[in-house]
């Protein structure tokens, strides 16, 4: 079997691998993770490489343009190796972990309509402190116990127990077998003075780590929002409630499908679990290894972790089967999950550290929207809101303190950059805000004010606003040849708008928008804008009656609220009643990761909101289709807009 | 490295080892189990083999007569492998499974005095039928779960609880992620019908086994008395109730020394811990394979094993450091262990089955006294009761339902046939019944009828009355030397009585009782009596006012009250008031395994019970040596024999 050696750059990342093996499955290998949303089909055109040197046979692909072609360009999942490589992932066909700084997250968070999110790394719930009791899901205590005498000769473990039920109120307690087995030589040689993490397993507290000395100001935490196509986390100083850092990144699993239902196909292949599981862990492992290097915290000192995700995010997490989630009458095999060690998974952390993840209401409506409710509030008040929490797998709660209905939309990528020609993550270099000028030039701006690259979900938002004011646009979505601007013109049969050419980008192509994209968004507002309506009218009010209304998701620090309301992604009602929260799940998971009675607030949530399937509903598909168009067929529900 | 070869006879094990390996050793880890008490130090002298061909060396030593010598006796522990060996293991100094056939064990049983303890192996409980709740540690039920439907897709896991919960009174319940990841093929495979094993894990049910079908009415556990001297395990349906049989063995840790404190000691040298505790594992595993072969049952429908056994016997079993026991002031590292998975201590069950053990007194009282008075039914009754469990360990238990305390005396392996020259364990062979005639000549019963192989504990109690009514043995222990009998003898110095010569005897010596012996025996009934007797006195009570007294113990089948009394062993009261239960401990870690109810019973029995420490009072010490003559110094206290 011939061997040949493949040599990544810019990384330098190599591998041997046998004659013949797929590039792409190939860098996976390597360690080096290359963009992709259709799973290897050749069909989304996401994993472009460069070949440097070296023999290689790939497949024709209308997705190489043939300038492309000459400087050999080629999709890395249609090729196969023939020999010694060297091969250049352009910049964008990699998935990196963001490295934007803290600071500068902020200031892009305050340039945005609604500044209340950017307190969300200062560490500040955004709702009402003081309403979650401050017992974090691990939680470290000290304990200077009185040394044994012939008179009080109680056994190490019971003195252990004694001690800390003597100090807080905990009824039941346990160790598992390796920490009593540790105990003795512990307690003595840490002159009775030991620091103990507790865990909340159930009703059960357990006696998670035993170590030596006053180690107890010293406890960590990660909060996780796990999204189809992103995956965030939050380190947090378990004592202080400090945020110490963010991070977000591609989930890995894109390499495997851009939505759940592509992925659960692919997790019926062989080792296609395995290697789901894996990419999200990778994920997972990344950015706590990453906070905790910035921050300098010892990954013994985390010691608990939160996670928050749809169902099938979760399945995938905890190598769980999701097949059945795809099939009537589409039932997953747990929602409501215990506590586990997080080593169990994979995750890194103190060996003994444990996993929690937020319950789910039901297979398509996961622990990210309970916790999305929770960072919200919404549980807790009188008034009258909506969640529309934004995300390839749009989530929408509805209701307050009384009473909570769910329901969820397949809204796709789009918002989140993917599944759209030029899209790309809130991330440096995204297009997040556009104008169009009278010459029907789009003026843009980028986050961190880089050369751009492609375009996020705030960006699109802005830019089919424009387009539909500025007459580029229909209200169909088509865009209008007679316009008078040459940015519009015709490519491989289909029209597109360039806003802002290859010379003034990065990416080393136009950055144009299509009439296919325009189509991909169109149906994701579309799908989110009915949901909501029809998830509103099932219970006789309107959009009118509703008090708050929170958007949330993926659209990174800034979503300008009138420009979504001009192409029907939300409801045309007094725009004060509107809060972008940002990633609500991420909150959630954090308020969670803090407090074990807001774990319980979420199963009481969870248990609480009523599922409202939509697919059984024939009203949903006549509101639907009257959302495909911008901003609806109906232009009297969009008053302000007509 | 040169390599000899070792055969063992009469089993044909074969090992090879490096020259100059320590013989010892060396048949222990070709899985032949020799006699040792002493820990190889070659002071026991129970580990005498026979080399019938090959180079040795081998140090001189008293133990082995220059006869022994001429046919190639040696002690195994003081002999090293210089060539290829054949080596034959006589039976005395071989290690085994007790093959007794259920059938003969009642037998014997019947025949003593107190037939009640021959219900033992019917599966009754020596108390009232019905006190205890029939819910085992580990309890399978079958569930037909409604099949999801779309109006009813509550998840797989939740269904399950659900269906458990509708039918149980269950508050809390949890699976491992083991189960959950099994969970939506399993139940789609088998119709949505399956088995849940439930165990109980705190306030906690855990999901622990989840089969295909319906396996209800297979689920077996198998309850332990691990005592220091030997090891006996019972097999139960956990469904009727039924003993299907049960096997007692030698604790093969008697090879690393006779006492707790030996072990202890051993515990601390390198891998001592490691081989104490696969010494116990390995005798239950043994017990649990034999019996379970022998019974038809499947390993893998053994879901729970109960144990009972002194604190240091729980800290090996559990590979828990047991070196603080014996160091001021004598704490143990736990006492109340909490439910383990049997795996994880290494015994080979259902992989996921669970391992309880009951909960100690203290460091010097263990969870086998807790489950003899749960068997005997002493924490339900008014009558004021003591309980004598005399083993190696001497634990008492006195009190009522009202009240209990405790205490242990070191009586010594006496009784269990150890630490005495001829003695040996209640099994086929042993000396059980001994009367002297008017020749002084002893006329023996042994068990099974067999050729005479030495003297269990009831031979011994038999023996020592009758040599003191024929005046062969002084009140004081002594051999009266001036008694017209040859059997009577000076040996090396020191005095003995012939009790069977070597011509009737299979173990191929005189089975005789020297002066040492009866010093012995003398020390461990003087230990026993005057603990009682101060425990007593602590309560301002007499033996008088006492309306029961249990006798538990390694006596085998059979005990002669009288006798025992005669000694000074038990106290001079009516003899109705006595009751010989056998195996108490057994008995309650049966009843424990079958009913978590009675677990809970034993938890508040062991916090209720007040352990007193006699090494504290100086009272103990003058009892004692008061005790150390036949009957006792004080004739006044023993009317009936003086």
């Amino acid at each position: 079997m011939e061997k040949c050696k493949i040599i990544f750059k810019p990384s330098n990342k190599t591998i041997e691998v046998r004659k013949g093996a797929d590039l792409l499955a190939s860098a996976v290998a390597a360690g080096v993770y290359i963009n992709s949303s259709c799973g290897g089909e050749g069909v989304c055109g996401r994993c472009k490489v460069v070949i440097k040197k070296g023999k290689f046979q790939t497949e024709p692909t209308g997705r190489i343009t043939p300038e492309e072609k000459k400087k050999n360009f080629c999709l890395a999942c249609l090729t196969t190796v023939e020999g010694n490589l060297e091969v250049y992932i352009p910049p964008q066909s990699r998935l990196e972990l963001d490295k934007t700084k803290k600071e500068q997250a902020r200031v892009y968070r305050l340039k945005g309509l609604y500044s209340e999110s950017a307190e969300v790394d200062k560490g500040k719930p955004i709702i009402d402190e003081g309403i979650f009791t401050h017992s974090p899901v691990s939680t470290k205590v000290y304990a200077e116990l009185p040394r044994p005498t012939l008179n009080d000769s109680v056994s190490d473990y019971e003195r252990l127990i004694r001690e800390i039920k003597s100090k807080y109120k905990i009824s039941i307690m346990q160790a598992g077998l390796r920490n009593i087995r540790r105990l003795g030589a512990l307690l003595r040689h840490s002159d009775w003075k030991v620091t103990v993490t507790l865990g909340k397993r159930n009703e059960t507290t357990e006696i998670v780590i035993i170590e030596p000395g006053n180690t107890s100001k010293q406890n960590y935490g990660v909060a996780f929002d796990i999204g189809t196509t992103t995956v965030s986390g939050q380190l947090v100083d378990l004592n202080t409630k400090k945020v110490l850092g963010t991070k977000g990144t591609h989930n890995k699993q894109v390499m495997f499908g851009d939505d759940v239902i592509t992925r659960i196909m692919f997790a019926t292949e062989e080792s296609g679990l395995e290697r789901l599981h894996h990419a999200v862990i990778d994920n997972m492992n990344s950015i706590i290894k990453e906070l905790t290097e910035e921050h300098g915290v010892a990954l013994n000192n985390v010691t608990g972790v939160m996670c928050a995700g749809n169902t099938t995010m979760m399945h995938l997490l905890l190598r769980v089967d999701p097949t059945y989630i795809r099939k009537e009458p589409y039932v997953s095999t747990a929602n409501f999950v215990p506590v586990i060690r997080a080593a169990e998974s994979g995750i890194k952390i103190h060996p003994r550290g444990l996993l929690a993840c937020i319950p789910g209401v039901s297979t398509y409506v996961g622990g990210d929207i309970v916790a999305g409710v929770i960072a919200c509030g919404i549980d807790n008040e009188e008034a009258l809101t909506l969640l529309l929490d934004i995300g390839t797998n749009g989530e929408i709660a509805f209701g307050n303190k009384e009473w909570m209905a769910c329901c969820s939309a397949s809204a796709g990528p789009a918002f989140e950059g993917s599944g759209v020609s030029c899209g790309m993550r809130a991330i440096k270099g995204a297009i997040e805000r556009v104008e169009i000028d009278a010459k029907l030039n789009a003026k843009v701006k980028t986050i961190a004010n880089s050369k751009p690259m492609g375009i996020c979900g705030s960006g699109y938002i802005d830019l089919l606003a424009q387009m539909l004011k500025k007459d580029i646009m229909k209200r169909d979505g088509r865009l209008n040849a007679d316009a008078k601007t040459k940015k519009i013109r015709k490519k491989d049969g289909e029209l597109e708008y360039v806003v802002v050419p290859k010379n003034k980008a990065c990416c080393g192509y136009d950055i144009v928008i299509k009439e296919s994209d325009i189509e991909n968004i169109k149906r994701s507002k579309g799908a989110i804008f009915s949901a909501a309506a029809i998830l509103v009218k099932k219970f006789n009010l309107t959009f009118d009656q509703i008090d708050k209304i929170y958007i949330a998701g993926g659209f990174g620090t800034y979503l300008d609220i009138e420009n979504a309301v001009t192409i029907g992604l939300l409801p045309d009602v007094d725009r004060k009643k509107f809060k972008f929260v940002g990633n609500s799940s991420l909150i959630g998971s954090r308020e969670i990761l803090l407090s074990y009675d807001t774990m319980k607030k979420a199963e009481d949530t969870a248990r609480k909101m009523t599922y409202v399937e939509l697919s059984k509903d024939p009203a949903y598909m006549d509101e639907y289709i009257s959302s495909l168009f911008f901003p609806h067929t109906n232009l009297e529900k969009f008053p302000s807009v007509k």
